[in-house]
């Protein structure tokens, strides 16, 4: 059985829980409280040496970490349904509209920056916020420039990767507050993606640790 | 042939031009003055939305973005010599490390960053130096921590991707006046690549628009 490290509100660990819900492979989930600074003791740096998740375990397999590397391995290691096309030039385009969102606005926002902005520049929680949205929103705007009018999904009407990291970045576009009127086109992805069972399961607000949640 | 359209700084461009390299794959490149903003032009949005470099374009090819894609896009085109490890469970570990330093680093320390640092919290020439050199050296204290004793590559002995990425990751370093001292490992597994003829041509420095490059 695969063992997904999570925290609730983390982007990353989300788009790796969609891609097992949609291949339909079994997993636990164990969570670890990133607010207190989980990530920092001795014992996880063993299963993350960047103090970071997601980390997924099983059997002889060495903790694999970063979404995207543990996408691929899920898309070599358990083939079906693909999340990528089958030609080189569309996975090609499917990686990087992934990385449009999940490597140049998602690491810009994350706890550690945010740590950052305030020891070297003084920011508070209001400035933390506008920088946040600032940077989903940019990645919104080169994202619309890529979608087909009338898509319900990022590539050719084919759910894929690209999908899954969209519907995270669409997480936190909501979480600050960005407005999704100037962007129709992923507005119509987005409503598309978030109606699929596999990522309603996965939403972040759902998971153990999230405010509206009951603990075990 | 292949048109790879690139500012001599970038370290994104960079990996590219290591990987065309170490394939032997020619391709022309052409040069972008990003330090003017020629990445703002309604020209080079048409190419990449998102203004960024590196774009490769060919042929009947759709132009491809960012680094990792089209790192992928030619391991899959021209195999030869592979940049990435056989088996799954290497190749995510590979990816990985890639990510480490190109997706958790690099996009914290790109212009457009330094732009909203300068408009939002009034950093200068020197806050914004001290940033780039924080997350440069943050990227390393992970890295050091998944190195063999001794190697000279980043994994298995066996050139990837992972050491493309460590290469861009340590021109970085070395601009932003980080100390590798405390980092063996890296800086071993560095000098033994910058010694690689197809990453010491393709350095930065030595591209057209670098200052001590003579203009065609």
């Amino acid at each position: 059985m695969l063992i997904l490290h999570s925290f609730w509100l983390s982007l990353a660990t989300y788009r790796v829980r969609i891609a097992l819900n949609l291949k339909g492979v079994p997993f636990e989930e164990r969570a670890h409280d990133l607010s207190t600074g989980a990530h920092h003791a001795p014992e996880f740096k063993k299963l993350n040496p960047a103090g970071a998740v997601p980390a997924l375990e099983g059997g002889t397999l060495k903790p694999l970490t970063q979404s995207l590397a543990i996408l691929e391995w899920l898309e070599e290691t358990c083939p079906d349904p693909p999340l990528l096309p089958h030609d080189s030039e569309g996975r090609a385009i499917v990686r990087s509209l992934f990385l449009l969102t999940a490597a140049d606005a998602h690491p810009l926002v994350v706890p550690r920056v945010q740590a950052r902005l305030a020891r070297q520049f003084g920011s508070d929680e209001v400035a933390g916020r506008a920088w946040s949205a600032h940077w989903f929103r940019e990645g919104l705007v080169a994202y619309e420039a890529q979608l087909a009018p009338g898509a319900t999904r990022c590539h050719r009407e084919v759910l894929s990767i690209a999908d899954v990291a969209l519907a995270s970045h669409l997480v936190g576009v909501e979480r600050f507050g960005v407005d999704l009127a100037e962007f129709p086109r992923v507005a119509a992805v987005g409503a598309s993606l978030f109606a699929i069972p596999e990522f309603a399961a996965a939403h972040p607000r759902l998971q153990r640790g999230a405010p509206d949640v009951q603990p075990d």
